[in-house]
């Protein structure tokens, strides 16, 4: 594709489109937009554009498609791989839904709701729970990450293993196309066998495809009953032997099952705000459970408390505690939601965000644990995740008192060496976070060939001028 | 596209990648290929060719795609749109996956199994059912159907309220694509955000954009205990409230809510075989209630029963009979799938495979009546279906006593009118069984012209010479 420096003429007729008042060009002003969380992304723009609707949206692509002009769409700017950020040249304009903020439509009756791509996931969730209904998908960030991003990066989160990822929650979609056209396509079935599955094709997309507007999304029954408990466990193994035996009983009644080290508990003890250890002692491995039940009497704890029971008699368990209250419970998942940002007290951490099939997790720990005690000695392997779906946040703190610089060169090295190995095992090199600008390289190494050309096909065919989040996945 | 008609030197080539063996010439053996089931499309080919592996797919399709000629892709032959059945101008070479019968590997701790693409669905759960898992999908014609079909086609069933269609069931992919590359995408991954969906792309596309050779598929856990009954009820507004009701309560415990009128069930039992009425008397509807448990006591009948009498004491259900053993459970089964073969008894049928949001499902069958006997006077709907998803098989069986292919006549227009009425409603002219040739002129009628040139485009990208499947769902 061909960009060519925005002239203050066509800078001012994208700004038109939306408002002065709702066109940023102070790059004091634009800070916000052009600094992923983790400070590893940083870009420049001539102007950050906050359109108010889908109608606007569609004028400014029209525009940059005339123009040539790349547009990165961007929504609570919670991603973690620089999807969301222009690139440092400066020629790219960020296009801002944060304003489109309705809940355009809530029918408790057929289970759905509309909600435009900039609510947040914590407002989607309280549109859901203002008719006593849910919207199962729940993200350490869902206070600042937005539908427009949840869905362009198909988020996935701590509801994935009953709920499945934001896609399965996505009955339908609104979107604009790269040269403005708006594909309207907020339907609301559960079954529709008309021809190409362009809603997810877009979703997951990362904003290369298309710009999301608004959604149709799924709601379901509030559990009436739930139960949490984390336990103690010696090996990953037997996080393994739980998590079938658990699966196999509970079936969907297995809402959550998250796992961690010692070591990224003792981080969020030490460095995390008002968090507390479930279980005293030390032990090697935890898990988080949930179960939920239809039924709001104590049945869904008694199942639970029975399970445990026998987990423990069988030695599979070293420990476990029942949360006896919802506040104890949603101490349990604070601990659990607390560790991305608490890893930042203990220095540098390189960070992976991979799955491998479920019977493989310990298999895969075991390996990855030589290769980065190879790569980088004395570093300190921190993982957790979601281990009902082979997610795991294979994340590596800095070795004691090794400079933060020094260790973070290695980022790349190490990164190679995990992803080789997680393709080896038939895994992902991003279970949830996506490719962003992080794994452009990584994904056309863990990809043949034929599917990186079935996407640049892709890509050619519904945006021939490239303009739509330029240098991102592909 | 430009087809020319084949010359026996290319014949001779397609013939000599499959073996003379394996490569069906003679008019008189290739019927069974060339008509589908209700005899509605009927087609002609200078050949079918039976590759044994995905080597051979990738020949074909090599040599097709450089002499352009057409290719229709068939499993089952069980499809109710004439997607699997080439055009009468016998230029198209029917590429049949019927020989590609490995059930590759069965992972029972992972909760997946690889079949190939000739691996009938029957065939698919049984090789569950040995490691004592279960694959969710189920159809009327299980038997037959094959699992590249039932890909191509995102086939739904009585399953897909509690587990999804094909689609939701389905990790991986093997394809070849129209030029002969072979797209290796068998993961198993439950989270896996690497690049653009190609799999839920190719699926549901109907052999337009690949052909599916094999696929990696997701096994559940059986449910250790299980509840079926029937109920009677006076008003389709009543199915509609049982239906909240029991999802609110059961919520992933119900796992079948299927629905008939009265109508139909007089067929089945005039003309199906060994079929007989649940419940004593007539009733206007009917729907076949399931529950599922994961605990093996009497659970799932006691709170279905529960839930059934306290729907009887509102007034909500006429009458209810909880199956007392499998076989009457099946028989109860046996009842339901028996409706499409039944028909046939009452002469002409004109068909409609629809959905709208369920909470609108009464609405749509007091307006689709109305229609119907506009177009047709004395003309008979037998609706019945998947009501919990929001399906309905519009069925209309022709007046007493009129001339068949009088009444036949009326298909298009009615169908036109139907249709639009489900357009109207936000609703899907196709629910689940695809568009194929039966519904590309109303493809085109439902859908924006956005969306036909976002798919016109797809097509074009992966298929630019247009021979997968010519005059299918585009």
């Amino acid at each position: 594709m061909t960009v060519k420096i925005l002239s203050a003429a066509l800078i001012a007729r994208f700004v038109d489109i939306v408002g002065a008042a709702h066109a940023i060009l102070r790059p004091e002003e634009q800070a916000g937009y052009l600094r992923e969380w983790r400070d590893r992304y940083v870009g420049r723009t001539p102007v950050v554009l906050r359109p108010g609707s889908t109608d606007e949206v569609s004028r400014i692509l029209a525009l940059a498609h005339a123009e040539r002009v790349g547009v990165v769409p961007q929504a609570g700017n919670t991603g973690l791989v620089g999807g969301q950020i222009p690139s440092a040249a400066g020629d790219e304009i960020i296009l801002s839904v944060e304003r489109m903020r309705a809940v355009r439509d809530v029918d408790a009756a057929g289970g759905t709701f509309v909600v435009e791509a900039g609510v947040t996931l914590a407002d989607a969730q309280a549109a859901a729970e203002a008719v006593g209904m849910m919207f199962p998908l729940s993200l350490a960030s869902e206070g600042s990450a937005r539908i427009g991003g949840v869905l362009a990066t198909n988020a996935g989160g701590t509801g994935v293993l009953a709920y499945g990822n934001a896609r399965h929650l996505t009955l339908g979609l609104e979107a604009v196309l790269a040269d403005g056209r708006v594909w309207q396509g907020l339907r609301r079935l559960k079954k529709d066998n008309t021809g190409y599955d362009l809603r997810d094709l877009l979703i997951g997309s990362e904003g290369t495809l298309g710009v999301i507007t608004a959604a149709a999304l799924r709601m379901v029954p509030r559990p009436a009953g739930q139960a949490t408990a984390v336990v103690a466990l010696a090996r990953s193994e037997d996080a393994l032997a739980l998590f079938r035996r658990i699966e196999t009983l509970a079936g969907s009644g297995l809402t959550a099952f998250e796992f961690w080290s010692a070591g990224v508990q003792d981080f969020a003890l030490a460095y995390g705000a008002g968090v507390r250890a479930p279980i005293r002692g030390s032990h090697p491995w935890y898990a988080l459970i949930e179960f939920s039940s239809g039924c709001a009497d104590g049945r869904a704890m008694g199942q639970l408390a029975g399970l445990l029971q026998a987990a423990s008699d069988d030695g599979i368990v070293q420990d476990a505690v029942i949360a006896q209250s919802g506040q104890q419970a949603r101490d349990f998942w604070k601990l659990r939601e607390s560790f991305s940002e608490a890893q930042k007290g203990a220095g540098g951490s390189i960070k992976h965000d991979i799955s491998v099939p479920v019977a493989r997790i310990p298999e895969f720990l075991e390996r990855a644990g030589r290769i980065v005690e190879q790569v980088c000695a004395g570093a300190r392997p921190v993982p957790f995740g979601h281990f009902g779906d082979g997610n795991i946040h294979y994340n590596v703190s800095q070795p004691v008192g090794m400079d933060k610089a020094a260790f973070l060169a290695f980022w790349e090295t190490m990164s190679e060496a995990v992803h080789a190995l997680v393709t080896d095992m038939d895994g992902s090199i991003s279970a949830e976070h996506g490719i962003g600008q992080m794994k452009r390289e990584a994904l056309v190494r863990a990809k043949s060939d034929v599917e990186i050309e079935m996407m640049r096909a892709i890509k050619q065919a519904l945006d021939p001028r490239g303009i739509l989040n330029p240098g991102k996945v592909l």
